[in-house]
């Protein structure tokens, strides 16, 4: 490949529009040459000087100026597409999830494997946080010995009243949260149980703060408090308890404020204001591996795992149990 | 009573006697004319000039001269004397636990309602910390909307290997996070569950960490992260998530210093440097109460809350199941 | 003496009457038996029970019964009501400022090191504070290096306005700034300089806020933020940069509570609540010296350098230029 | 211009290698395609590929191919650099110092100003930095009231022995506080004051720390601590007193680790770690002003600025006395 990366986009919705900016105004080595959506003008919207549109995801993964493929659509267009460009050798970003059922994320997994290297990376933008990275630094150092449990909140000012379901705290949040678990502690998932605290009032309809264990196969435990009506930011906690030390994520910076309302200072507003620094690094390393026909960072096994935690969670809504997380055997391009 | 409160301490063991220190060195407006212990000689020993060094703890309480009682023996024998310290009318605080069994807990109550007023402070010396009254001001205030969740970190340097035994995290730690989650949410333990997370290296034979869930009465989640070993030092956490915000304890005020360990602050070293103040003024509080006769704070019904939530506790890390905990009606004089 | 030390109390204006509660209902070891006031319906008022009211404070200071002595008058009393109390061989706290003159000083000075021993504490109460005195602990722990500059900040949330003069701010402020550079640098004062920032519109014809260099023998160099109308709350910041690192005075423990208006802290209303524990202790120490019929803390040779700064930093406005402080020989009874 | 904007370098050392790589591997719609060194081997080594190595400076600006240029080069080059490129019409961006003296400040001005528009932004990095940019936002937002006060420090773990002059505190690092100061308060400075602390014995024959005072033309009074030998690492603080509350840059945001060092936070190592996402943004801003052939951030007017406050401040140290700062009229293209 070239020094410019000539990329495709699947689905120009609010996060592919939002991809497309990204590549064209802030990322550097990297050109969007096709866009794909199933709405055809809103394709035409979206598409940058220079870049072709295409009528179907197939045809764009096909198309030969193509060399790598970004997918944006909803999550059940996602295994077919996933498919197609693995068999078309061509690197891929997958936003989340990345699939929607245990079977289809086996399916692309099996068609990785058999193409012999990682082609996939899926979009849990939190491993590319500079707060996050720090935090894995500090635990895989050593210092502070083995990590035995790890706090986890996960706070929404607020979630579209009708749009948003009871489902949406496991299947949409508590995802980045296992994930990121995994990530920091270099574990698994190995079973999840869930409580439901008191109801806030906040959210109409729904269940919401939501407590969530995560048992690791190392043992290790972790409890997750998602809230998503809290009304005062978008708010990311995390701390690592070890054998002899504990870490957490620091404050954001902001500025400190002496006022009438005491010291204080600013909570981001939301997901975007939180983690855009985390986007733009998590495309500059795709961008990267995908240069070398290769992909780095969240892979397919991790886009598994999370469909698995997010079933058992859903599961154990309804058992009130433990329900057990048990995964395939993970291939060696996968280490 | 006059202007100085005549006060009898029974037990003259390591907090018995930093209690005559306090009662006699740092507080006002009270004199320790009687002590009394199973071993004359440390009796005798710990007695301030003036007082009287008593054979029986049941002599001590009826010497005319004794206005109040002050129990620091061991937890077996404290039923009885609460129960002879009630029979004489004597204001008396006594140090946790407040009994070893829910019979003995429900016998006191008894004994105390048919008195019918409150004689008996019970020793959970947190609800006195500044900070901790803060954070219940805040929650209370109400701008942050109904409390939902709190978490709880009860972290301990180390404990005494062979003398500390795996139900002590519960017997004698938990009951503290207990007492201070039903303070803070004013709210009562329905049940216990307890899991147990990987576990450390650093306690030989140990069963640390432990992690409990203590539902609520009002349906709010408690959970407690219990490490008796974690050799940094002695620190206690609490944020409480409500409807539309979160409140935390601060930091301890300790001078930031920036050298080569970075910006860092230090963390104190064990309970007495933690809680000093707030041991100052729990008695500070009891002598005030006494004076007129009565008793206010942790009450006996709080000493047997806390016994139900250890028993609990207890028969949840055999279960691995969700324990009850069931209460009797609560008596007027506790309101 | 006895167990109880017997004091006078001289000035029960507001400071006074606030000493005379702080030591009948705070503090152990001690009794308020005489009070005086240049209005004796205001002493009689403020005079507990069985404290024996004297018409004048020579009176007081002479009576036989009167162990140890406080001085709560106005400055221009306190050089003749010092003079007697240490002719008399008497303990003597002393309330800032010690004398309103370099001579009255010297006076006191030459006195008691007649005498021949310490016999007065001045009332400079950061000098208790726990925070100050961790900051000095770290840096006579010398891991930082020598100090070589201090930054000081005095906020007051507003003065009464019309009361409150411009000079102030050097008078009755900055002698607190300069105490406490004396005691965490471990040296005297040399020079000042005053600098006058713009103007404040918050106070009507006042100066402020005013900026202070203390020029220290050492060479060390102390600056000086004073703001005496800033609104938001009364708030003391102190740090120091020493040749390795640097050393800051702790946030005060204050909920960290997390809404609307972004992570926040309260911060102290006024000195009172600032400084409560401070004053507190502040007379525990003297008591405990005074029955051993002498002093510690703060010294009359510290009244005396506070004094001279104030009167050089009035010479500073007027000059521009740097002041010189120039003190004379030091007595070994202040070493 | 296109789409990218093709630019020349001049100067090929430690910032000149610095910047080629933020062009070249991190910033998009910008290429590196002329470089010039007085050394030409090393611009040789710092081309990168495709780039035309020019001989002589003049011939790199004069080439048609250069679009802009970035000046790297050492400070007496400057003058001739940016009067040429100016000449030909270019955007150009200089390092800092823009000019060593007040008349070749004078004199690129003269020449932007006869073009009639901005050309030329300066390399003032901290005003792309965000934290001083929600500083300045808060300032400006104006709830806090009118600043008054600005304290500033500017600390460096150590600077190279022999290589590192006294004069360098003023000339190479208060250039920067004086121009924070510019922007954050949105004022000129008018007057420098210099007092020199007592000295470290980090830093063998240097004159460190210094202590600077800037009198704005505003009255607001900024106070600067410059300590280049601190070891603990590299810290920038800063925090504007204003009329009815103060605001303060946050610490950098760094795991939170408790261990047996305490609750502690890790400092950045230098200004590379501390800056390197300002650097990133100032080149960013940068390309979008030259792509419409103008400038914009800091120009020549700061660059002018800067020198006249280091002339001050060097004439100040001898002189001990307040050293006036006396700018031109400012011309309109630069409001």
């Amino acid at each position: 490949m070239g020094e410019i990366l000539k990329v495709g986009v699947i689905g120009t919705g609010m996060i592919g529009q939002d991809h497309i900016r990204r590549l064209t105004k802030v990322l550097s080595g990297v050109a969007v040459v096709a866009v794909n959506d199933i709405d055809p003008k809103r394709a035409a919207a979206a598409a940058p000087a220079g870049a072709k549109v295409f009528d179907s995801a197939d045809a764009l993964i096909a198309d030969a100026n193509v060399e790598a493929v970004i997918i944006c659509s909803w999550g059940p267009a996602h295994e077919a597409q996933l498919l197609a460009a693995i068999a078309a050798e061509k690197p891929v970003f997958c936003e989340k999830p990345m699939t929607t059922s245990e079977a289809a994320a086996l399916k692309v997994i099996d068609a990785e494997v058999a193409f012999g290297r990682r082609l996939v990376q899926v979009g849990f933008m939190r491993r590319f946080d500079a707060d996050y990275r720090r935090l894995k630094a500090v635990i895989d150092g050593g210092t502070l010995g083995t990590p035995l449990m790890y706090h986890s909140a996960h706070r929404n000012a607020s979630v579209p009243a009708g749009l948003y379901t009871s489902d949406m705290p496991l299947n949409d949040t508590l995802v980045h949260d296992a994930d990121i678990s995994r990530f920091l502690l270099s574990d698994e998932v190995s079973g999840v149980e869930v409580r439901l605290p008191r109801r806030s009032s906040q959210g109409v309809d729904l269940r919401d703060p939501t407590f969530v264990l995560l048992h690791m196969a190392s043992g290790a435990l972790v409890d997750v408090e998602i809230s998503v009506n809290i009304g005062y930011g978008y708010d990311i906690r995390g701390e690592v308890s070890c054998e002899q030390g504990v870490a957490r994520l620091p404050e954001r910076p902001a500025t400190l404020v002496r006022d009438a309302h005491g010291v204080r200072q600013a909570i981001p507003e939301d997901w975007r204001e939180r983690f855009i620094e985390a986007y733009d690094q998590e495309f500059r390393e795709w961008i990267v591996a995908a240069k070398t026909g290769t992909a780095t960072g969240p892979s397919t096994w991790d886009g598994y795992a999370a469909t698995l935690v997010a079933d058992a969670a859903l599961r154990a809504v309804e058992s009130g149990a433990f329900e057990p997380v048990r995964m395939r055997d993970k291939p060696a391009i996968y280490n």
